[in-house]
């Protein structure tokens, strides 16, 4: 057990705040002999990057990721990967106000609550600076699931916009810079984030996220279903409320016929006629696509005032000033995406821990 | 790590399938010199226990509960707590049949994609008859807890039917058979599963968890937040699809002044104006009530045929008769309450292993 | 985490007290598809039960385990297997001056340290009944291994007496009561035994246990070494205080070349001149028999009186009478098996998860 | 699970290669509010230090560790504790030739074994350099400990030459480079070891190790006894192939009565006549110091041939020329130290979550 780390075969290990020196983390249990080097982990970085749109934060950090251990010759050796990132652009200025004050909605009452202590520079620990390590983790976790596997997000609403689902074009996620699947909502969000930023409040939204190619069987009831560690995995992304598999909230709505995905044969695999599912039956993949949304709240770091305490016991209304997104739903898809991609990874490993056979094809099978 | 528990100080073990000879769990972590006997868990599984209404399935069985091992004397050990309950009204008929074909949205597939075997006899392993024993467990949690928490939730909506959250009564739980907080409701819930019943169809529902008293610091930053820990565990429940903390998906459509719950000082004490997080920011509990929600597809045992395939590999469609809930999501209430006991039971534990002063009040803090 | 399992995926979770109504354990993690009957596991139960000399206690217990869970029409499906024993002797007496007195060199003082509370009755949990539920599990760790693994057992040594090495029969260990391996020293066991029960007092031992057919590579460096698990596994065992692999202390005297074991091949494999290593490099299996001893310390327990204590804090001399082994170090025999095949189960499981290939012939790698 | 962390919640994860550009370690779930810095982790790195004598290898290594997070103005914050030594004195040289040949006794082959791959420059993962972080994490675990434990350790046997145990004299370790308790034994083993140099050979040794002051209650049977996680801490430092808990090996020839620690009080507290148990009974900590002691093989990277073969499939009689310790039994001193203070550090948090109230005087406990 550690507080710091997901995963259980193929374990990360998270350390480091917002203002320290660096952030790293430790991925243990990575398989051996997999062709791994600095590249393949940088543009998965630079997705998720701050500083590269005015609708996230402007701090300027490079974010180049350096492997200390557990690669030689430019393949991993089958022993821990540290991966570190130096913090550049840490501002220097004086946060003996910040120390004092609590932001509400933000995580700094409970920390001090929790550990009657806290590293107030930039939010010390609790930051979304530390998502940088999970999308590090996950580059490492695609190539545990190798090319087969394809995992992708999107975001699909901004606010009270939600994007057009029958526009949705996979190609269009890479050309703008809010991950959005629909051309035409680029406009509508862009402009309504615009307004949000000039009157200094801040937006929520929904991220959705898709894996195709995963092989049947992955997840291990009855508290290992893949569903609930992706619901954990993405829960503990920060500012993250909600999570759904598949229908999620819809199948309450729906009826027993309607909810459950028909099968039929098409050359001797099963094909399934919908995806309410959304890929997972009894915590077990079936083959089809995994399919998951989440929702994250809007940034409680904004410039509005909002009434709060301070730790020495006063009420104060906190304003917060400083280079904070104003929808940090943006870029946690590329975090949502490396955590379903470790997700997958773990329990992939540990799904031929007990079954070392090849996955079964049901028809097939002879026992 | 372990398929079959969940918790890591407050750990909880299950094992055995719904027609095997009987189900059991081993609570381990348990402090000592607690009072406990069976009269302390029988009445939580009483609420759980089919055959009560109509709608839910007409199994008869007693759900007697031993306590086997890890008391003496009528008080905790500090040993493992063994839970025993046997199966008494499993109908021997022939299930080769069943065996050989796939309930569409159901486990069956699933299962034997993963292990290329399956116990067909009721659902075995997958049949929600496991979560008599987390019901069991979270009854041992409940004393961890103390008198002080307060651990409670309701149905909120059955098929497309809310309840009116203006005339929430939480003493109406207890008198209806559908845990409905909402007495307005209850007939309109009623005459919706009946239909439902007569065509051989199942419906959805959705499940509203409270805990009040709980205090604040509890939940491990970054990967054991006390959110993420909540989502695992409700989303591991038999047919739940999604699930949200405070606001939860609807926190992606508020501003980030609507969102930040705004704080002021009440004799001292920090008290909130509103509960959008659901009791928790940053992973962390605050002190207000623990809220959470969470969707239960319909039941997919339904008689309503259905394209399936065989094991075989032949196109079939699928109609299961017997015994079954038409809607899984009102025996749900009380196993999402033994989930979310057990989580916070393991995380007071967890918090003051590694605080052993008492939970900060931050306002009194000398650090 | 949990303080009564061990095994990360090959599981075993124990539970019950020494005159409670049953001991039992879960075995989770074990691969589908085995077969498995309680045929499979009683035998070995059978090599551990009391009351087979007078050189046990004479405590009757059948020890008659029953599979609960987790096994289908003869095979095992992946699920929890739970195996229960029922006591049946547990002799009704009084144990109120027990429960008040500390038995010297017992854990009697420990747990009440520890808990404030305990279960008197025949020791409670620190029971060596306990034992008993690992020589069930180890039944199935067997299974996992397969048929080209053995693993056995022998006692070297009692009291001050050891086993002359020149004269090591395995046959042997089966045709006599105590377990050893020579039979030249069977008579000087019993004599001496003989003595030691006749005055009240009991006697140490040393267990020498022996892997052939493991394959290389199991173990995980660093911290889940082979020999570090091994180590945790024997030392668990009630009354062990010490454990040594391969040369073990001996190795402290060696040489750097007389320690390090030559190696040659032989038809393409390498075949080692010794195994001082005992059959683990670098925590690492190697191919090498695996070897391993271990010291069991004479039985706490005993007639001779000691200087104790009493809980309501008096002192007093301790006799115990009752029905006690004189040498508990003999049923340990089994229970040392049974714990180095569940290590090597757990570990061959956690091997194949991050190795997926075959387990490599160094002589043939391409990498 | 983490092939490469240690404790559960005092938890330390390892990364690094011996060659590669740093190693370090993660200290997760440590208190919050400990003064931390630098100062408080170099001496006991000092003491480890390679190249302070001519009986320990002449690469040198400051050794300087740096804190990247966990610590905010000199307190740490409850969360992960970052700790990183870069590698200075990696000679470059062809290591083409050594990755081809195993090194009888070393772990050249087992890692090839296992991974189909290994770092082959200074032993990579596998070389003793990993324990610089044991040591880093030790230094931590000690101030979670407090000032009233003490954590420490002794060389008892080098080679044939055991100390004089009546000579003992905890001052004298810190006299001489040998960690030797008694200053008669120092030049014995000055000329023995320095013999063994000049022959390109290498020697074992013995170390013992003393904990006091640690509260009675520590351990949680069955399965994370304290000795147990002792046993597998020791056995996890590099070349440990035996550990004893108290008498150990001894207890095996002991009675009954003679292995049985007598108990008396004074002032109300339970005092004991003797230590056989090492201060844990049924592996629970009884307020007596802990003992253990664990051997240490000689150094596998000798001068002297040793019969092996190639990677490729050859024979070959190897001689390794470096940088070698002849006796890496000395630098074990300080590495199990720190590897008794950890497990003493996890098991304190592990108590006291599920024991919140004080470490009970049993003679005083109500119950």
């Amino acid at each position: 057990m550690s507080h710091n780390s997901f995963g259980h075969l193929f374990r990360v290990t998270t350390w480091g705040e917002s203002h320290g020196p660096a952030i790293g983390c430790v991925v243990d249990g990575c398989p051996p002999r997999l062709a791994l080097s600095e590249a393949d982990i940088q543009p998965w970085l630079d997705r998720r990057r701050p500083g590269q749109s005015q609708f996230t934060t402007q701090r300027q950090e490079p974010d180049a990721v350096r492997i200390l251990s557990g690669v030689f010759e430019g393949r991993t050796t089958g022993t821990p990967i540290s991966l570190v990132i130096d913090n550049l652009d840490q501002r220097s200025r004086d946060y003996a106000s910040v120390a004092d004050r609590y932001r509400p909605g933000h995580a700094d009452l409970a920390y001090d609550l929790k550990y009657g202590i806290r590293d107030p520079r930039g939010g010390g620990r609790s930051s979304a600076r530390e998502t940088a390590m999970r999308v590090a983790a996950g580059a490492v976790a695609r190539l545990v699931l190798g090319p087969g596997v394809s995992v992708r997000g999107a975001l699909v609403q901004i606010g009270p916009h939600p994007i057009e689902r029958a526009r949705w074009d996979w190609e269009e996620v890479g050309r703008n810079a809010l991950f959005c699947p629909d051309a035409g909502t680029v406009p509508v969000w862009e402009a309504y984030l615009g307004a949000v930023r000039k009157r200094g409040s801040s937006a929520g939204a929904i991220i959705e996220l898709q894996a195709e190619g995963v092989a049947p069987g992955l997840g291990a009831p009855i508290y290992a279903k893949l569903d609930a560690d992706l619901a954990a995995a993405l829960m503990s992304i920060n500012a993250v409320k909600a999570v759904e598999i598949g229908a999620g909230f819809s199948a309450a709505e729906f009826s027993g016929e309607q909810n459950a995905d028909p099968m039929r044969l098409r050359d001797g695999e099963v094909v399934f006629g919908s995806n309410n599912a959304g890929g997972i039956l009894g915590g077990i993949s079936t083959g089809q696509p995994i399919t998951a949304r989440f929702a994250v709240k809007p940034t409680s770091s904004i410039l509005t005032p909002v009434q709060s305490v301070t730790r020495s016991g006063h009420e104060v209304d906190v304003a917060t000033p400083g280079r904070h997104d104003p929808c940090v739903g943006i870029r946690a898809v590329p975090v949502g995406e490396a955590m379903l991609a470790c997700v997958l990874a773990d329990h992939l490993l540990r799904h031929r821990a007990q079954n070392p056979g090849p996955t079964q094809n049901p028809s097939q099978t002879p026992c």
